[in-house]
């Protein structure tokens, strides 16, 4: 989704991508196939780029520092991008800059996991600080009893990964109003700008939609929220745009405010609204700030936009479904990702703009639910 | 331009290229080069597309029409493609269907040249009926001892070109309100979507500016255009997306109407404001109408889009006045097309939405006009 706008700001864009098969492999003509965990891949790729920018966190960090050491401009940088990668150092860095955050404890064995539900209360949330996403690495601690089988259940699979046993993250479980999303640009000169607060609604630990600008958001909270985001992205010093995943709570007072969820270092599933629904997508935001060129403005293009993700099902072949959305809504957006069918897999989105939020909910779900055949009228 | 809308739609892509160079090339990774008037090429590329559709008029009818004999799917076909490469076919065609024109000749001498400037009265515009575009391929005789200097020389390029010496086109110079242009879309199933009509304004012969809609024009009249180019769509055969460009007139009574000027069957520059200002832009809807997919909305996203082409001058490196415009203006839409600049070639466009014609067309001039250095502040 990054090549559309390159091609039209006019910038040379080349992707390092897993497999010949992959998205960007398909429609970006200068696409080496190599591991982003591959010293010597990632450096010949790096010596044909002005600028090195990622789609996602898992470019080890040992890595990123030997391309900053041999020169390579790497945007966001190595110490930013650290706190997008690793869910301890954000929580750290996050509390000590005041940042309102769940309550949260860096728990190395069982005992401090039980200490810590017996802080906070159960349910607790137990993380592994890297490499989770869409719901993975994630489990729910919901009873005592459960703990212990939790624990060594995530400890094994960050041991699994990366081969040996660091803490794990607990988080108390928020009862939260709804959840939020701040998406921000940074550009290396300290520009920044901030979209509309959207609403996320998640679905089985994965995003399956996004309604902008967040509806019924005091403009007080709002404030807050994006406040929040920006200060987050020049603290971290982000370059590049970074979604900002917020919890809205209401506290025993009846006030309401934002915590700080989860960060990400890149266009993120919370803005993909603003390829059809802003004046800016997030992907040319994100070339224009990773090559430090001026920002562009990050309106929205309707009163409304809501967005929902088109997530794989049992039916392998989706044309006739594809086919019939078109016909039944000439204003629905539809973008697929050019991915093979899996159940639970994201493989595209559809958007709707327009005045009425019902009106515009309802089409793109039904788009995209009848896409995937989970509806068939 | 067209490669966006194709990954959005998950559409295999490929593109026979003029150059390693063009502009295709540098996006699209499937872009095999070859000469659109070298069959050999051309059969080679088809045998991998399920259908074959063209952004210019270039390819020679034997070649089409050898192509649609072997079972090539052809969209336009070349029987109505013919209509947009020979305006002298053009011209018969839409006198027969009783479509309201300029008055023309077919003059294949220079009295015929003369009688018809005797009966329409002078200026008169002389025309090559194939392959002229941009002002190419049109001169003006003004006064009657101009007559046999230009006829002689178009008469000579087209024996250039053509190896033989076809007759010319004449027609009668128009005293236009003002130029309108309406682009419809059609699908082989006949279904056709038009988008609201614009204000084109032409500059040296080429097209510098699009306003959508069309300012201050009377319900009736763009009724009139839109009716008249979804006839002409139907009436042709026209798959794809056609391009009308009509003279608005006042006649002696004062009633106002359109004459048609020129087609185009593929996406045009007098479209290229819906990319950003319309909810299917004219590449999107191209594809959708050559696959005979279902088309999409051609409502406008905001109240005005001003489009302005950035024509090269005389400086060859944008970069500085790129970042200025970048700057000074967030919400600008700047599109460039990766061609080396040279003096009056089409090198992008910019485009401006919002509510306010002036504002609008103000923004969009001054970004166009300093990226190329016509201004400097």
């Amino acid at each position: 989704m990054t090549h559309p706008a390159a091609v039209a700001l006019g910038v040379g864009f080349r992707v390092l991508a897993e497999s010949s098969t992959s998205s960007a492999a398909l429609v970006v003509p200068d696409c080496p196939v190599g591991e982003c965990s591959d010293p010597q891949a990632v450096s010949a790729f790096a010596a044909g780029c002005d600028v090195m920018t990622f789609d996602h966190e898992h470019v080890p960090q040992a890595l990123l520092q030997s391309l900053e050491g041999a020169g390579t401009v790497v945007r966001p940088g190595s110490r930013a991008l650290l706190h997008a990668q690793d869910k301890l150092r954000m929580r750290s860095e996050l509390t000590a800059a005041g940042i309102a955050c769940p309550r949260w404890r860096a728990v190395r064995d069982l005992a401090e996991l039980e200490e810590f539900g017996r802080e906070v209360g159960l349910p607790v949330v137990l993380k592994t600080p890297r490499g989770g996403y869409d719901g993975r690495g994630v489990v729910f601690v919901n009873k005592a009893d459960e703990a212990r089988d939790r624990f060594d259940r995530l400890r094994a699979e960050v041991r699994d990964r990366s081969g040996h046993a660091d803490a794990l993250l607990a988080e108390e479980m928020i009862e939260f109003d709804r959840e939020l999303a701040v998406l921000v640009a940074r550009s290396p000169s300290g520009q920044a700008a901030a979209w509309p607060v959207v609403q996320t609604v998640q679905a089985d630990g994965m995003c399956s939609e996004v309604v902008a600008p967040a509806p019924d958001l005091p403009v007080a909270l709002a404030g807050q929220a994006t406040r929040t985001a920006l200060r987050l992205a020049a603290h971290l010093d982000v370059v590049g745009v970074l979604a900002v995943e917020m919890f809205q709570v209401t506290g025993p007072d009846g006030a309401r405010s934002v915590l700080v969820n989860e960060l990400a270092m890149r266009p993120h599933n919370s803005g993909h609204w603003t390829i059809d629904g802003a004046v800016t997508s997030q992907f040319e935001q994100h070339l224009r700030a990773v090559l430090d060129l001026p920002l562009g403005s990050t309106r929205a293009r309707a009163p409304w936009t809501v967005m929902v993700n088109v997530v794989g099902g049992d039916r392998p072949d989706l044309y006739r479904s594809y086919l019939h959305v078109m016909a039944r809504d000439p204003g629905v957006k539809v973008h697929l990702y050019g991915k093979e069918v899996r159940p639970g897999r994201k493989i595209g989105h559809v958007t709707v703009c327009g005045e009425d939020l019902r009106d515009c909910r309802d089409r793109a779900r039904h788009a995209a639910d009848f896409i995937t055949g989970v509806i068939d009228s």
